[in-house]
């Protein structure tokens, strides 16, 4: 299994554990030891595990939950850092991302994420979106 | 001079070259090997050197020119890979930013950009934006 090929099955879990509404999964999933990051839309950056894990807590509780797909997902790895850019397909929005991971303890652990709304996506993406309201 | 503050310098050099609509600068600090990757606000990613350079083209053609700069910027480097988050005060508009530098023939190349506006940012940050409209 080439090194992209595992970074996209962290970023597929990733996806996964959001449309999952997963908060274990979720925190499993992102790094105990590099300083991590993220820019939810519209969002100031937050810094550090603890504020990150705190918003996506309240993130997935928040119900509906829509369903969660990332489309197009490009995976480069430079060493130990590895980058994936796709778009995220959550109900019939559609966002664009770019999710940085970063090895610890053997596995690809998510150290930053940034997602944005997407107003001009393919119609290809837009169509892979679920319908609206759609809960699972 | 850590690492850290190369890719701090980087950052600056790229907001710099952005805010003088310098293209010049902008071809020659974004990386010649590695695969870049660029998601401006709103639209969707755009992979590949051409690709981005061209939109970065588009971008800094557009009169008028308003002010840019980093604000709170928080870098972290991992072997070759450099990330910087901060916010960018453009004209009165902030944003927040996710910048990925690789070392390319010794020095920090921008290999990935995602920006987005930022609706909640804190009042510091919206006070170190320019007032509306100023051109230089």
């Amino acid at each position: 299994v080439s090194a992209e090929a595992e970074v996209l099955a962290a970023n597929a879990a990733f996806y996964a554990a959001f449309g999952r509404g997963d908060r274990a999964a979720m925190h499993d999933l992102w790094a105990q030891r590099a300083t991590v990051s993220c820019i939810h839309p519209g969002w100031p950056p937050v810094h550090g595990r603890d504020k990150v894990m705190s918003t996506w807590d309240g993130i997935l509780d928040q119900p509906p939950r829509p369903a969660v797909r990332p489309v197009r997902e490009v995976a480069h790895v430079i060493g130990a850092t590895g980058i994936v850019v796709c778009y995220e397909a959550i109900g019939n929005v559609i966002l664009a991302a770019t999710n940085i991971f970063v090895r610890e303890d053997g596995g690809w652990r998510m150290m930053h994420h940034q997602a944005g709304i997407t107003e001009r996506a393919p119609k290809d993406v837009v169509e892979s979106g679920a319908p609206t309201g759609v809960v699972h």
